[in-house]
């Protein structure tokens, strides 16, 4: 698994709720069965807790980093959406967060992963 | 009809609720009438059970597998797309599951067809 | 007026409830006032009542000889769609159904008109 | 400002209730600072009150018209906005009526301004 | 920071309520590790306190100089997010606003930050 | 066939060389097997003869009716080209000329039909 | 290999040289190799011989019934569009004729391939 | 006619050739014989004589003001793009000059003018 | 450096000239300097030599695998290129060959390198 | 004016020809007469000579800061065009060398301007 004690964290900014949304357009893992490399999109979303609360956002060059260390890793499209999930709900302790994985398509098919922590806005799901 | 215990699944990585999106491009099958080939995008989306309560993932390329055996399967628009939610159902037992098939068109007309099964969030109805 | 009596029906072949949606995008009539061709895409979105309620879905060939069926007819853009929108309810008795017509334009104004029977899902309405 | 009185109708074909979208991409205006002008898109949505009500619908020719009226007039995006959607209920006094003008910009800015009369149903609102 | 103190309104010109949203395209600060440019899009949307309020709509020209006010300064996507949120609340006092920034992206990850301030409706959320 | 004698000319209003083109995207004739409506779009392009040498120009509103007229005959894609090739050469004697009709398809396949007249400039042709 | 006497062919309907382009959309046939199906667009252009000079055109619907027949077939991307080339040019006799073949892609490679015959125009080749 | 008198002009910065071009979106003149208003895109492309040959470039704000002259005026598409190559040539006395107009349509027709002055260069035509 | 003996290749199926592209879309090496990963689209175009000349085409899974081999290692946009193109004509000795590299961009900027071998015809070269 | 000791070169490294492309989406500088920041996208394109000739390319980083050297600098977009021409041929002494500035437009007008040094290839002009 990749190491989530590469993400680093700064305080929230603001006691106003907002939202955070990251896409990292070049992600790459390899399918556990046979070894080929799977591309992806990964989109995260989240809302930090407040500053008052002890909120904290995830460091831009951290969460690369830490997308980075997949990139050797077997590991099936519905489980690495999975990890991902848990190990920034570890770092951030959100409001709410969301990862939906995007793959190109292995046999004509592509796919899309899509895993809510906490009470994402209806307005987010789905999409 | 196409085979479904060509279907196999996996259980379900997490007691997290996911939602899984695979769009198969090239599906392919006759129309009963004619025998003409009829070329459409299938859409599948749904939520495993849990892990705890003994849920499945469908395995990629036997999905594949199963879509292909509707080649030279002549069937119509509304039948198949309710065939394959049937049988998705039998194989997966999942909280809720959905079937979309686009159709590029006869006559200058093309064609969706959408069912659903169990509870399906609004938010993905109607797409 | 076109003669819905064209339209040839088959029985639903599900008792789960599902929706089809038919988009023609080759449909012409006249302008009444000026006896010039108007152009024009039209959506029909409904869902049948169910093989136990004696539902119907409605052939796509006959629907496609009664689009044609008003090439030559002079009627205004808020008529035809009311018009096929009434037809289509009297052949097919559906739970709902949803009639929206857009036009390419005169005079640099482009038009879209929406008529909706029974009662249509919110995720359909507006799009 | 523009002269409604150029705005014509007819009356609602059919007790059913439906809705209306014009969209007139080639509006133009002028900015009353500068005298510089101004282009925008305008779209207009309503659902007319019912035959039975005694409903009316916007003639499409003498909307163009009253819309061309406002080429040589100094008025902020705002106004212009509100004024079109006063006027329009003035003529139709519709169930709701929505304006949205969409400006190309100035300064590297686009804008677009949203004004509703009545209920407009929420799936038209934001759009 | 930018200068609030730049940014000019004028009366909301009418009671009925309407909604403005401006979008420059052409927003760049700096990264405040680094001190490399950052490009982004910002997206204001706001509803305007009415007439009978005493409401203000912001002027175009002194959003566009207040943007331009951030060209040198070094500060996060998600710190200058909330600050033009709250610059524009203290001035516009209005009765809902929503700023959303749309950033290129660093390291192969584009980002968007959403604030809202007050009751934002929920179809212009999480767009 | 059409009637060319629609067609209405006016004096080509320069001795500059210039090249005119007139896309019609609303044209409709009928398939002569099977008499179901045919939908096209027709690019016209042409140099006119110079002021000098007693050039003429095509008038678009003659144009557009010359069109119209085909609207119910029967008519195959090879043949509608080069008809209108030919009609328009006659009413114009143009320096060169050319026609290409694009059809949105039969059973799949989509169909474009290119005819020149005359030394069409290379960077016209396979356009 | 597919029948090309299913091909059907008419006289050429002028002397004046143009240029035929048919586009089929939904071309299958099989992997020698794996056995999957492959899909695919056919392109094919050509220039028929002139009437003078007795050439003919195909005709749509039996090349849509010879481009059926490889549905089953396990053939090649380069040896299928060879074949499809050399078959339409014994069943024609064009001037020029031109297939292109694209294909959706194996292991995240999606190829074209491109086959000549006789002089094909500059502004063809390479498109 | 639009006052060409309107032009400025700068001095070629360089003896390089190089080439220029300005495509102005928001271009409005009138039909001369219904007066209703037309909308279209200018392109102007051209090569400056170089500074030792005494060559001018077109200073832009004097361009827009320059086609904001042709707004209240009643002229056709062939004679407003003529007129402006030649207004522009006069002005700039360039090595070459390219003037495109686009026209939105009138009755499903969309047009484009194209006039060359000078040797343009073949990668210009017809685009 | 990737290793060019996983190539394979098959004899070329004809004697009439075609030409073959395939086009990577996901790529990936690492950039020399950094360690971080690159992600590009591999364009490989290529004219293989007759059969009678004992051509070769390269196999479509060996050219994957080859691809796969640069996924670790550290190299340059324009080497690889570079080093891709010398692999492929050694290994198929083609009339000629192409390489285009397309990278998403490092720091605001996206590259294209382009890699001809021999006489690449004049309709492939910029593209 | 920007400073070209930024730039940075290291050698061609190989003795075939290539072309390098470089495409700076985020490009900003100040109009010269009312210093607002201007904002455009520049595309570099060259051949540098060859290993054994002692071509250089440039290096992607010192590019960027080269670029980044314009931020606060009053130039127009012709000069600015010119400026870094010469400064690239300058530096790397290329086979030839192709400057493209695209500027999102002042005042509904936006312009592209080309600069070439040296023998540009034909398929490169114009784009």
């Amino acid at each position: 698994m990749a190491d989530p004690s590469i993400l680093e964290t700064f305080p929230t900014p603001t006691d106003q709720p907002f939202v955070i949304e990251h896409v990292a357009e070049e992600f790459t893992s390899r399918c556990p069965k046979t070894g080929h490399p799977d591309f992806g999109v990964v989109t995260l979303r989240y809302q930090p807790r407040s500053a008052a609360d002890g909120g904290t956002c995830v460091e831009l060059k951290s969460l690369k980093l830490y997308y980075q260390d997949f990139r050797e890793q077997g590991i099936y499209y519905e489980a690495v959406t999975n990890a991902i999930c848990a190990d920034l709900v570890a770092a951030l302790n959100p409001a709410w967060l969301q990862i939906i994985t995007s793959w190109k398509g292995r046999g004509g098919i592509r796919s899309d992963i899509r895993a809510d922590y906490g009470d994402v806005p209806s307005h987010y799901r789905g999409r």
